[in-house]
């Protein structure tokens, strides 16, 4: 099983890479076969690392910077969590998006799937 | 579609509940055919409310507080996450527990899912 401090030093390098504006960095955490829904119910789910990598490539640009709201969380298991705030411009206004991402990891310690929570009600304009 | 509100105020209940020490608050927000795991990758999945009734009349009795620890994310979908900290006592000791819960929602605004990520490295001796 993936050690719990693996996960979260994991989960703050994927922090850091948005934050030091290093796309490879977070995108040399996920797995080849790697899943991402961001937003969850937004009606896509990014499927390995070919869908994947471009999402960070744009998502690492546009990014202002991400900020940690909460001590990251392991579980028991091979899933951690994190709560943060992106800060990013949104139709040329600059908001805070309140975020939960819940990551999954397999035994390599690469991440096997993303889910991102957060909603229309959770971008705050600044 | 459940509204991001209604999953807001009804995981604001969940924590009143265990505040309030009103286990009854608790499991009505569930559905019949709801399941539980907690913590995620312990081993064990609670299905139903004649399972999960008495897991919280337990966890109520016992928890002395929750406490929010960023506000509660919705989603696109039926699906929330609260990153909150639990004060309870652990072989006499008190603790804190990191933890963030990821429920998801029916569409008549009951719990149908809810899986609580902390890991042994997330319990805090006071």
């Amino acid at each position: 099983m993936m050690s719990q401090s693996a996960m979260k030093e994991a989960l703050q390098q994927y922090l850091d890479g948005f934050n030091n504006k290093d796309h490879d960095a977070v995108i040399s955490l996920f797995a080849d076969d790697a899943r991402v829904e961001d937003p969850v119910g937004g009606g896509q789910v990014l499927e390995g690392k070919s869908a994947i990598a471009p999402f960070y490539q744009s998502s690492v640009a546009s990014v202002e910077k991400l900020e940690l709201a909460a001590p990251i969380r392991g579980s028991h298991g091979n899933a951690a969590a994190i709560a943060f705030m992106i800060y990013v411009e949104m139709e040329g206004k600059k908001v805070r998006i309140h975020c939960t991402d819940v990551m999954t990891f397999n035994e390599a310690g690469k991440i096997v799937d993303m889910k991102a929570y957060w909603g229309p009600e959770d971008i705050e304009f600044l």
